[in-house]
């Protein structure tokens, strides 16, 4: 290791905390920035690098952190104003993980409190911006990590996904959102809302560095109940790729833009000499999906959120203690109809993706809009599926100008590593028109 | 294949036939018995060994089917009077496995309401005795299959098995009764009470026998959500045996006979050199448990027999509608945290089990007891971990006199095989003493 590459790390770290400095005021993707911390971690990778240590593949590499993921000795508020002061002491699995991989932390970003929503618009922390679109929101509930990739504050974050919490962001901040399948990340030292359908994902502005940091992460946990470990990678395949589009996709509403996006890149496909082909999953209707999974996200944010909720001076707004509210007093029956229910399309959602190489649908029906526009009731229509399965789940910006669009490949359980390769391959028939 | 052979199933047909005639007045185990249909499907299977045909591992071996299984043609009521009239025109998955493998049905077998009990005493199907102890309760949910096999009507039986409702009446009837793995018995055509909890399971007097049933009836099923295939046979074990028996025994009251059955099961284990040594399964409180189970299984009841509980005409007993209510009216978080403490401990109990070979276990804390006594709530305490880690479970009988003890075996997921192998081996330990 040369002395120039040990300098430069130090050098990278500066840089990406100068264009925070520079960036965030207008953004506000950043809750909290590592500052000193950070150079500091820079500084020791340096001295282990002098002293003649292999550092790990993603050595100085700075990650920005949803703050619903455990950092060690930063705040981690979820969200919410009644955690301002909660600092815990211990990294979650996937940050100790990070570390290991010889990776630094820049700081934690902003999100929807207690991560139930999709705009990042938080009355404690601050009304994230879009990068890509100003005035409009960034999506949720990881906008600030969205966010932050797409203004070059950080070249990589982590974000978490119940609903569509990573790829609904991604979409709107025109950057590539993954969430792999349910398992194959740690959640310990996640804040969970949701057990059954929370996953943590990756934000990154390219395919080749999200899969240096996958690979990174992607470590079964033995603590973790939900953990399962992700197998070798499957062999190339030599043959072409077919690409499923569910028909169910004629039951969202679709902005005129999202239309074209996507009919444009489904075209680019069939050039490329990929299969496209219809699919059905039976079961599925992405409006009553959508309405179950939230059921679900919201009765186990009441357990979840169980203190805060008894608390009548805990500081939370009345929108976040009326969803739970919701959640705490619905009926049992109710709750396990609709986890069912995400169970059963689920199922069927495993069985169709295994007859292809992935599914491809719109990330979200729309594009950003704007902050005080009407909030759409579908942003997770198309997204809330994955969860439901399990299933791996990308959001890749769609090549077009102006508001970004996102466009997501649904790949077969534990597929990851394929389902990368599948993106990296589709975006090369995007950009190649 | 001789015709000696062939007419020897029709003959074996009439034995247990006539069994059942002369037995069954005085157990009530039966609810329905296929007299005609088991001897024309006897007659079948002659026609097709005389025409050459090899027939199946279990040819013209009769099953007794617990009456919340389909079997096409014969009425399946799931113990509620209501459903009296109910026929259902397809078999069962399992039961179409059985008849593919040359095996016919006799009839249906008598459950408690619901299959949510565990005495089968029956309101509108009559109360079940126990063959093994007259006067006594033969347990349930699944107490006919239990009785059908004890009272040697039915050489195997099948059950189903949401806390312990196959292992339960196991115990109490002295026959084997083995819950396998979660999924790999299909649940297709199983009325289902609890789809979180419930698996089918399978009764025989002996080990081979069931070894023989069981390897007919694992077969992974494409239309279930829950099926799991099997993995192949492990290797035989040259080492010796490692059983472990849960610290948390202690916080179950045991009936003298039970503690002194158990006690010496375990001493014959350590003279036959198998290593038994304490396990601790964190957060398991038995208690706990199997009211959090009971939660679950209540809640998601209400949902599966939700038209029942909506007509207040249906034919139900008040103390079935009452439990119904109960999940109908919780609240929504009660039941998510129930079923996450189920889903916890299963968890736990998971890791522990892979550990050593096997857990051990009394199937229930007390024998059989009379049917006007009071039902004592810890029947399950000690069943209730293997459903909750979906984990392979068998009760053996204990070697002793008078009303039956069954002792239990738990195993790690998917080790079904191995399981059964080490059922034999232990049981083989207590023969000998």
């Amino acid at each position: 290791m040369s002395a120039h590459t040990a300098i430069s790390i130090r050098q990278r770290a500066d840089y990406w905390l100068e264009t925070i400095a520079r960036v965030d005021p207008a953004l506000l993707a950043f809750v909290h920035v590592a500052r000193d911390g950070a150079r500091a971690e820079a500084a020791a990778l340096e001295a282990r690098m002098a002293a003649g240590e292999l550092l790990g593949p993603c050595a100085g590499l700075p990650l920005a952190v949803k703050d619903n993921i455990d950092v060690a000795g930063m705040p981690c508020t979820v969200g919410i104003a009644s955690f301002r002061d909660r600092v815990p002491l211990t990294d979650a699995r996937l940050v100790a993980l990070w570390r290991a991989a010889g990776g630094i932390v820049l700081g934690k970003t902003n999100m929807d409190e207690g991560a139930l929503g999709a705009l990042t618009d938080n009355a404690a922390f601050g009304r994230c911006d879009n990068p890509a679109a100003p005035g409009f929101t960034a999506g949720g509930s990881s906008g600030g990590s969205a966010a932050a990739v797409a203004s070059g504050m950080a070249p990589v974050a982590l974000g978490s996904d119940t609903l569509g919490s990573v790829r609904i962001p991604a979409s709107y901040c025109g950057v590539i959102g993954f969430k792999p399948t349910r398992g194959v990340l740690s959640r310990q030292g996640v804040a969970i809302l949701s057990w059954s359908l929370d996953n943590p994902g990756i934000f990154a502005r390219d395919i080749d560095r999200l899969i240096t940091v996958f690979e990174c992460l992607a470590v079964h946990d033995d603590e973790d109940p939900d953990s399962v470990a992700l197998p070798d990678p499957a062999p190339r395949y030599e043959r072409p790729l077919v690409i499923g589009v569910p028909v169910q996709l004629a039951q969202v509403t679709l902005e005129p833009e999202v239309a074209v996006a996507f009919a444009g890149a489904r075209e680019a496909l069939v050039r490329a000499g990929i299969e496209v082909r219809e699919v059905d999953i039976p079961q599925w209707d992405p409006q009553k999906l959508r309405r179950s999974a939230f059921i679900v996200a919201e009765v186990e944010g009441a357990v979840s959120f169980s203190d805060l909720l008894a608390d009548e001076n805990s500081d939370i707004t009345p929108a976040f203690r009326a969803m739970l509210e919701f959640g705490r007093d619905l009926p049992a029956p109710r709750y396990a109809s609709a986890r069912r229910y995400c169970t059963e399309v689920g199922f069927a959602a495993r069985r169709v993706v295994q007859s292809v190489d992935a599914l491809l649908l719109p990330t979200t029906p729309q594009r950003a809009f704007a902050h005080d526009a009407d909030h759409p009731a579908n942003q997770a229509d198309l997204t809330a599926l994955a969860n439901a399965g399990g299933l791996p789940a990308i959001s890749v910006p769609a090549p077009m100008e102006g508001r970004p669009v996102g466009l997501q490949l649904v790949g077969p359980a534990l597929n990851d590593r394929r389902l990368l390769e599948i993106a990296r391959q589709v975006q090369g028939t995007w950009l190649a028109t």
